[in-house]
């Protein structure tokens, strides 16, 4: 049974992703559609790539992903299908293929051209929906679109390294629903310039010298918990995407706050390490 | 397989949603369920049947529509299954079927009537997914209901035409989740009173004198685009339902504000078309 | 067809749903995920317990309920697979489990040890998953974990019967999306106190003196609608979970606002129900 993904910045309210999903099953009975996310910030091409870029590994080889974020189609944009490390993507050609591609190879890249002079303010699900389809029924993207060689590019912040090789100067990319803090700065990059050195990582006035591997790491189990206060305390981790991440122990954004509002650290803001 | 779509004011925290699917499928194991919205303004029977009533199109002939929303049984509201443009809809008779139904005619209506003196704080589950699952297992609306022929009528606002055929006065009907903000006034309408005369918008002090096929073309992309600043620019297009829409280019409601909060129109506000 | 049901904290916005999902069907094509929240309040194990413990008993027998709250493996905290009521749980064993079983008695519980010294940032969907996968292809709970005779306990507010056997003292535990006030007292302890007599329930200072089936009990039908203004009314019902639990009729947490916020009360504040 062929996967659908979705990831989209409609919202959880309006028709929009209802009409998406009932489109799918008409034209493809048998497709499992999985949400991954209909919260990204309007028209912000960066958090799509993010959301999409850490979740569609986690899916089937062969998985279909569409991305309805800034989709319509005009002298700027083309729509896109993308064969990429085994998954299928379909969208616009916005800059979100090119950040979760970064320095990959795409197997095969098309721009749809089904369209008969058609055109549509609603193109993930007049489009979008109708190439994921053909792609559930094991059609090819030659038939729903003429090949490509390049895609728009954006570059994603990429970290910095300077020329002693002992600073790192990375950002922060997005904000996760604790409040963490996720940096652009991988747990390859920062051992590959480490080696073996001890580091401090600076984020504002804020100083981290470790990165653990999870969040309890920072926890003293040898004391008894009634005595234990460690909620709300500071922590560098290597998350599951792989990246530094700034985290409060057991914060929650919308009483006591997390890591981005209890630290000042918002999205682009700079984060440095540096190798003693 | 049968397909179960729900909208319901219930919230995506609470254990409502879960627990109605999990009678779905403890009725009907092979029953597919898609959620349109869960996040209806609670009680709020107008902004269910908008969104339900865009939505169940797009959706295979046969599915079944389950709204939960202002559910009670009472002296004053039945239970009622209703099969209306090749659709299955379950739900209170509160207004929400006949704003989606409109000019149009069910080919059947009953009122449910498979209580047994049964009273429920939960008709939604407790009801609605055992006449849903019913129909989903091909059971017919006669089994579980009493024929009726007509429903509880709550009219919607409907635009006026005055004497002179120049003016429609509609109204706001919905804000979305960009904060575009969507009138009642159709493309048929607005079409068939125009008769190629040219005309202008009025919403509060704004003048509209175009309205779009897609938001994009309001950008001039013979200008180069570091050069171009078109976002939140204000433009009118026909939406993807087919109605007049107001919207500022790619706006964000969460951060500068869209239509809505730009723009001071809320729901039921007045849109004014005038033909010259 | 086996069902994975999920209740997390992870919200809607990230890619963390996603991922668990595509982990799933990685592992086991034919299961039905089902989403039974994902906006339990951080790191919030009573709040996952409640939405868990009234969501999951209307779900078939032999379904799958992974929760993902406060999920990381330490010196403090195991990681469970329990059988109780018919239904499997697959989560941490950090109170959730010990507040859905109550004065139950689990049909078996076993640690999670098929770690190999994994250590996982991400244990929802690193090591819930391929368990829950394994129970959804007809696996034993002994071939992934060691049984084990107890879980971590962690008490419920429970509702205090006086000596003199006229008062009952409870508290709200819940506050729901139409901002309802859920209390612990439930039908089953009222009547078996009550024995026919009459009540006061004081709730702050306000007093009931009924507790009805449904929302709608306290309109007088009888009065022609548009003379009637029972909005706002403030009632309490027994609701769908069989607790007492205190409303105000068809109001909007969002705007006029609930009872939570109309009447002052919030988590953990005392109910108190009195026999005349």
């Amino acid at each position: 049974m062929a996967i659908i993904s979705l990831t989209t910045d409609f919202g959880e309210k309006d028709h929009f992703v209802g009409a998406v999903k009932g489109a799918v099953y008409r034209e493809a009975e048998e497709v499992r559609i999985v949400d991954i996310s209909h919260q990204v910030s309007p028209f912000n091409v960066e958090e799509a790539a993010y959301i999409l870029g850490n979740a569609y590994r986690d899916f089937p080889e062969g998985s279909i992903h569409v991305y309805g974020v800034d989709s319509e189609r005009n002298p700027d944009t083309r729509h896109i299908a993308v064969c990429f490390d085994g998954h299928y993507f379909v969208g616009a050609d916005n800059g979100v293929m090119s950040l979760i591609i970064g320095e990959g190879t795409p197997e095969k890249m098309v721009e749809i051209n089904l369209y008969n002079d058609m055109d549509t303010i609603f193109p993930c699900k007049d489009v979008f929906v109708r190439v994921a389809c053909h792609i559930a029924r094991g059609g090819k993207l030659e038939v729903v679109g003429k090949p490509i060689g390049e895609l728009k590019s954006l570059k994603a912040f990429t970290p910095l390294l300077n020329t002693e090789q002992d600073t790192v100067t990375g950002h922060v990319v997005y904000v996760d629903n604790y409040g963490n803090v996720v940096t652009n700065i991988s747990r390859q990059l920062f051992e590959n310039v480490r080696r073996g050195r001890k580091f401090e990582l600076y984020a504002r006035n804020y100083r981290f010298e470790k990165i653990h591997a999870k969040y309890s790491d920072i926890v003293n189990f040898s004391i008894e918990k009634p005595l234990r206060d460690d909620d709300g305390k500071r922590l560098a981790v290597f998350n599951s995407a792989g990246y530094i991440e700034l985290a409060m122990y057991r914060s929650n954004r919308d009483t006591v706050g997390g890591a981005s509002s209890l630290l000042g650290l918002s999205y682009r803001d700079v984060v440095t390490v540096r190798f003693l």
